[in-house]
């Protein structure tokens, strides 16, 4: 800066203006640039102690993405602008830009990163991957910092599409979303999925930053370092593409990303071809290195080789502007309404108890996988279309999407026929460890269904949330239980999943009963019961009509 | 034909052959499209009097593809040699092409194409969807002309990889694998896993047939009619394309074909543009069409617009050379090698099992997601490296591309950590319904890996592949047992999923101990036992140690 202000002294008034800019943006750039290349320095030189000190975790997938995520989170455009606004002190601040690591294993850099911006102590960065240490082996929101657990490759860019939705749509605030993706994550389909997503939803508020390293965990990537084959993909599904010949020049990846957060009505990926392990001799752009500390005397070599960093470097972050999300006002929750002895599908009863709950959950969110008439989800889309998503055939990125809306505060319901649900199995499992407010609706559960066949069954579903820690998992047995627990899901923090059916049953409780999560009823009893039938949903309609015949035969049995 | 001859008697001699030629091909084109007219028409009434008579299912997606599938079962190229060779009486032929309907709900026009090929009768026909029918909802392997169950979206193209796959590298026999597919299922991520995997083996003898008839379930799909978007992103992955405008106009269909046909060193889509419900003019190009059986009024409408069909009209399908697929020559058995009391991870003695038995099973083929190195895949790869097809960081394809090569008789070892198997869930689901000779390998299971994370770990993996029917699920505590239950797993017809661990562990057995699926080892007994320790997989070492630690303490516990 101090010479920056030499040339305005010295030269300012005797050449022209447009000269005069050009010479102090470059200077500008070279002091931005010398800091970048330090701060870079020490970015590596953490990175390479805290996996030593752990003995394992992922450094060379790492080092590759220093250059990118220095010049994201510390560099600024050529008007000085930081591309990366963010209030430290207040992680969840709605108009903080997000970063996503989704390639979670580069959390040596992510932790590094943040240790930069002054968050963590080199102290605590070397508890990475200790018993107790909020710093994981791959990021849980066990660090503040992290906006969703990663780990289980292609996920991060759901999520973000699911927060880029968010500002557009429904905060309607000009934070931006980043993802850092790896080249090699690019082969699952989910990330697809979530690409034409984002193009479909016009998402110019998220920009993708490929880590082309050209290595995978045992080979070479599909592609290699042909970042042109990435891009061409990727513009084919509707983005647009900013490429970095070289990720590790600052001056190249700074022009990167000016030209990536030029706003437009879509998305774009930045995709630049760097070097696995770069910046460390014995491990740089070499097959074998993935997931593989240094050993101590390899890591000293290595450090010896990066050179000596300004003592004490920091980098301070640059705080968004505050603005107030938008808010929609609430109404008034009516009540259920049938008449006695009614028949209604529970499917049914799901899409008219999201339609009241709609009203006084301003921040309601209903997804669905194209099949809204089906589930019924589209009782919410008629009362409320501007908080109705289509993700359409597409169930694992229509998850990873709510939960990038559910940690942006959300309440997000989620449905599809059972069947498919399970299609996005990994995803549902990832949402877990961010501590997600999910409610998940499978519809069209068992055998019920009958002549669609097995493939449209849901059959496998409870046993799938079952697994899911914490996750309450719901099987309401005529239309006013199904409303009743949807409400039970709304008001409950975690993970809720709940199963309708297809066909019309017939009413069993009057919409004043009422039905706490965790509880069971008792439909039929007598002192003579000689046995209980134990049902849930559609089943106990089966068991009410086997106690009736066996009553008949002059056997009671209790029905719960 | 007889037109044809008069041609040739009349006009051979005095006209030039290249014209002689044309006008030949012209007429034996006309006669082909006439003949095809007929068939079509057939099939459109059969589509609706099975759905009628069943009162479910989808005739609308199925009579949009009506043109191009009869085109391509029983249309022939300008030399007359037909697109589709296929002996009827022997649907396991080896050299038979190969059709799925990865639209399975199109079920009613593929049940109605093998009627016209004379393998159902019209009373047969309409048992579609009944009780004890094979002509399931969807198409499962319980009708004998069904490659893969389908149904759930998005799978068809996977199977058709691992047929192709199976044609190309494994038989090395010419024919053809086509997978008709629906336009709302390319949103589905499986599906562009499929596609770059098929690109990247250069399946010149993977055809797609994409049925763009715009609508899906409940709205139009993202690209609506616009088959220069679908093309355009299917290029991108490497796929050649060719687009038929109208896809109800028999002759672009056969030249569209004809083109596609042409034998390349790389897959190839064909993209048509098709009315959903053509045909029957109350539904074609509607939507909320979708699923939707016609009334028996509104059938008889339709069928009398349709007009007469000839009468007794069918169609015949030419069986293909007779070519034998190549032959591996078998080695001998070799034992599993260790000393006793030797430390050993048994995913280490999943690889050395995988090796020995390689030797010995020619059909046997190892499928892994780019980590082989992890899984220890990659011993067999080494061994066998012909046989070893690595499927990248798409598990979902991994596991289609795996049903497609058993049902084409292979032995399919699939291997990925347990916890990205999850992955695969619905894809797994679906081989259940294939029948299939599977066999799943999940290592790094349970929290004994440690700093990794939760999202590393295969917490689920049992209560997944205990929901699947028959399923067998082993956990092997050492590495003896390791080696014999991949022994077991090789020779057991049906799926099977072997469950493995990172770290070392001690030997537990003498490698002649046996291993009888279903069985369990008593490891630790005595009179004086006041209870049980039952454990399996890396908690066997665990029980032992407590039981050890209680002994000291004068409790006698017995270990399973």
């Amino acid at each position: 800066m101090r010479l920056k202000c030499l040339y305005r002294i010295f030269y300012r008034k005797t050449w022209k203006s447009s000269e005069c800019n050009r010479i102090e943006q470059e200077v500008y750039m070279h002091e931005s640039n010398s800091r970048l290349t330090e701060i870079a320095r020490r970015l590596r030189q953490l990175i390479l102690a805290c996996t030593t000190e752990a003995g394992s975790g992922h450094p060379t997938s790492s080092l590759s993405a220093v250059e990118l995520m220095a010049a994201l989170m510390f560099g600024a455009d050529t008007k000085g602008s930081p591309f990366f606004r963010f209030d430290p002190d207040t992680p969840n601040y709605p108009n903080n830009d997000r970063l996503i690591f989704s390639k979670g294993h580069a959390s040596p850099l992510f932790y590094a990163l943040w240790a930069m911006a002054g968050k963590l102590s080199e102290r605590e960065l070397l508890t990475y991957r200790k018993m107790n240490s909020p710093l994981e082996g791959h990021p849980t929101r066990r660090f503040a910092y992290t906006e969703a657990a990663t780990g289980s490759l292609g996920q991060g860019l759901g999520v973000g599409l699911g927060m880029a939705l968010n500002a557009k749509y429904l905060d309607k605030l000009p934070y931006r979303t980043f993802v850092l993706l790896g080249d090699s994550e690019m082969s699952e389909g989910a990330q697809w999925e979530a690409v034409q997503i984002a193009a479909r939803y016009g998402l110019g508020g998220l920009i993708g930053i490929m880590d082309v390293n050209r290595l995978g965990q045992c080979g070479e990537t599909m592609f290699g370092h042909d970042i042109e084959a990435h891009a061409r993909r990727i513009e084919a599904f509707g983005w647009r593409t900013v490429l970095v010949e070289d990720g590790h020049d600052f001056k190249q990846v700074l022009t990167g990303l000016e030209q990536a957060l030029v706003v437009g009505d879509g998305p774009v990926m930045l995709i630049a071809r760097t070097l696995k392990g770069k910046g460390v001799a014995l491990a740089e752009d070499k097959n074998g290195w993935h997931g593989k500390p240094l050993s101590q005397e390899q890591a000293q070599e290595a450090l010896e080789q990066l050179g000596e960093a300004t003592s004490g470097i920091t980098a301070s972050l640059t705080a968004p502007e505050n603005l107030v999300p938008e808010k929609i006002h609430v109404g008034k929750l009516s009540e259920p309404a049938y008449e006695p002895g009614e028949q209604v599908a529970s499917r049914e009863a799901y899409g008219r108890a999201l339609s009241r709950l709609g009203a006084v959950h301003p921040e309601m969110v209903v997804l669905d996988a194209e099949v809204s008439n089906s589930t019924k989800a589209e009782l919410f889309k008629k009362e409320f279309p501007e908080r109705f998503f289509e993700m359409f055939v597409a169930e694992q990125n229509m998850v990873s999407t709510a939960l990038g809306l559910s940690i942006r505060g959300k309440l997000v319901f989620v449905s599809s026929f059972a069947a498919f649900l399970v299609r996005a199995y990994d995803q549902v499992r990832m949402a877990r460890y961010s501590d997600a407010n999910l409610k998940f609706c499978g519809s069209h559960a068992g055998v019920s269904i009958g002549e669609d066949g097995p493939s449209q069954m849901g059959l496998e579903d409870i046993a799938f949330f079952r697994t899911i820690l914490d996750c309450v998992v719901l099987y309401p047995s005529d239309a006013v239980s199904t409303e009743r627990l949807v409400e039970a899901a709304a008001a409950h923090h975690g993970m809720v999943y709940l199963r309708t059916t297809r066909g019309k049953t017939t009413l069993l409780y009057d919409v004043n009963e009422r039905f706490p999560l965790g509880g069971c009823k008792i439909l039929r009893e007598d002192s003579a019961d000689r046995a209980t039938l134990v049902a849930a949903g559609i089943t106990v309609h089966e068991a009410l009509a086997a106690a009736e015949i066996l009553a008949k035969q002059g056997t009671s049995v209790r029905v719960m």
